[in-house]
């Protein structure tokens, strides 16, 4: 099936999905479900041949990890879709109404976005967690997952797209690129007649290929190299805590902490706290000259340091001499998408909250809460980065676009 | 100045008008449009250079009427700035509000986007324009006009820059690329680094070129194939008045209506009388072979004439066996742009509203209501027929983004 073709009939599936209610989208969800998971044998069979060539190939047992699925984990998915029947449906909303003195009525109606399509890597669970995520807004999605899952996607794929048939509503809501190839991405990334939007799931070198070789519109869901500025009135139990449970509570998600900056005022009481409490976790602390004369453990950090995302038990840290120093630094080396500042202090939290460049800025919190689920949404498609249509944890509402839908009686412009 | 300049120092600009507030903004939006008419003489001297040499270049003279500027065409765009002081600041408008479970306080805050590039073509009134809006919504600007106009541009950013400066305000808010090559265009084109968006004000060429040329988040503001149809119950005057209107009121605009879609029922009567109120204002109708039949003076369509724009005294038409066929088409050969149904049908009326795929959709009116200043927005930076972001009229908050601002007091996360 080519590129074209499955355009063609998401084009489709884009105006027969218009006609669905909530009801009958979250009838389709509980029936997806269920059939995902009365498929488990399948699928895990289908997921078997994608471990083994991946082994075959040697790929790393922690990359082997992500790509593996066990009865838990397509249990996993399902619940995933099911918890979407909860959430309320976006579509339809009305955002602003009014009449003009001309007698126009105007109103901004919620709708969807069309036809959505999704470039992510090995994990397969991602098929069922975006499937869900545009139906329940009524897109239609053309997704291309990488090849190490194909067998495992085209199975899961398979088993969404006839539930949905024995739903009366058409399979082509989801289609897969079947074609894993890198040209027929770079297709993919051009097809501006089809698609209307463009979401890179996956690591810093495929968003950046995405953002590079898209002409389709692209949501950025991005990396994060987040700080956490100590003030020089901290709460230092405080800045610890918040520092400990945001460099390590988890290491390998973009919401961690990865660098950290201190005031000279505070820097001789909070840097030793924090080593103490870090080096016990085995975290390797890089630091700038003022740090390592504090203390000896603290390893040179160099100038690449503090553009890392290091995803690991690392942190950066360095001292500055004030809270312009801190704020520079910050929106020098960010990736715009979390930062905190700990402080006791009014204004400084408010000049922090002002002028730093980021989807999410904290006074005394730790940056691991931005995330669909701890804001509330109950849902996430991913965390963006970029500041057009959507900036931060992105849910059900990021998926819609809105329309002007003008109500008259005659009423032409003089 | 390179281009990387511009770009340093529009980041450095950026940071500065975060923290001008409103009533200082739209002092300094007085202090420029006082300027511009202070300094008329001025701008006329570079502007008639810019005609002189267009002349030279056998310019067409309804392009050297775009170029040239006059004292009323400068006091317009002093009224323009001015007319921006009265507009609400959208900058710091809380979208969202909420204390989640844990005691975090969540908010939604509308913030600039930052730094906004602009490339246009050869009228420089655009300049004033763009650099008020942006400038009312505290971001930097940078622009780049086209070749023809460019003494008459830098001599208008000459103003606007000294107007600032002797506000106490950084110049940097707006500047200009004075190279005005392709290359350097392309050059802009990728600068992700400094630029958050680009927004293309133009022909259909140039928002293409930016389009496929472009990394940095593009807004597209667009061409408009707008139709109109014609449902088996409308009021035939009404039809008649508003095809009139939509045709004709102005026929170089996006939402000028460029093609008719008439129900076979009703095309008997409406389409000689659309015929004679529009032959009348010599307009010239292009239609399929039904519509040929009932006024010979009908020339026969092309298959390229459905996915004109005219921007002239010209209109196609087509007849349709139902509402079915009357959305297929719409959908196939629109631009996304403005669609009206004319009908007295309830059923009708809600289907075309919502399964015509469009930015602005209409019941019994004219096409050319789309429009910032028709919408009540008291403002326009173009009209977006893309579905990210922004879609239809683009006011004040489209030029904005949001921010997550997040009050702890020591959360951490479990």
């Amino acid at each position: 099936m080519t590129l074209e073709t499955l355009g063609i009939q998401a084009k489709k599936a884009e105006r027969e999905l218009l006609k669905l209610n909530t009801t009958k989208k979250n009838e389709c969800l509980q029936a997806v479900a269920d059939r995902l998971v009365a498929s488990t044998t399948e699928i895990l069979e289908a997921n078997a041949e994608d471990v083994r060539i991946a082994r075959e190939k040697g790929m790393k047992e922690s990359l082997i990890d992500r790509l593996a699925l066990t009865e838990n984990r397509i249990g996993a998915m399902a619940e995933g879709l099911i918890s979407l029947i909860a959430l309320e449906d976006p579509i339809g909303e009305v955002l602003e109404a009014k009449i003009r003195p001309n007698g126009l009525e105007i109103g901004k109606k919620r709708v969807p976005l069309g036809v959505i399509g999704i470039i992510y890597e090995s994990r397969p669970n991602v098929t069922a967690d975006a499937f869900g995520l545009c139906f329940k807004t009524s897109n239609a999605v053309i997704l291309k997952g990488g090849s190490d899952a194909i067998h495992s996607n085209k199975a899961i794929v398979n088993v969404i797209r006839k539930a949905l048939d024995a739903m009366g509503v058409t399979p082509d809501s989801i289609q897969l690129v079947e074609d894993t190839s890198r040209e027929t991405a770079k297709k993919m990334m051009q097809m501006n007649q089809y698609l209307d939007v463009l979401i890179p799931r996956g690591g810093a070198g495929l968003i950046r290929t995405v953002v590079e070789n898209s002409t389709v519109p692209v949501i950025e869901t991005g990396t994060g190299n987040c700080h956490i500025y100590v003030d020089a009135s901290a709460d230092i139990d405080m800045a610890v805590n918040i520092i400990d449970n945001a460099k390590t509570q988890r290491t390998g998600v973009c919401n961690a902490c990865e660098s950290l900056v201190i005031h000279k005022d505070i820097a001789d009481q909070v840097l030793p706290a924090v080593c103490e409490r870090l080096f016990n976790k085995n975290v390797e602390i890089r630091g700038d000259e003022k740090c390592c004369r504090i203390n000896s453990r603290i390893i040179p950090a160099t100038e690449e340091d503090w553009g890392q995302e290091y995803l690991d038990y690392i942190l950066s840290a360095k001292i500055v001499n004030s809270l312009d120093e801190a704020i520079d630094h910050i929106n020098r080396y960010n990736t715009k998408h979390s930062e905190a500042i700990i402080t006791k202090d009014y204004a400084n939290a408010r000049r922090f909250l002002e002028e730093i460049d980021a989807a999410a800025v904290y006074v005394n919190a730790s940056t691991r809460f931005t995330d669909g689920f701890e804001f509330g949404f109950g849902a996430e498609i991913g965390i963006s980065t970029q500041k057009l249509h959507a900036r931060g944890p992105m849910g059900l509402k990021e998926l819609t676009t809105t329309k002007y839908i003008i109500y008259g009686n005659g009423q032409i412009r003089p």
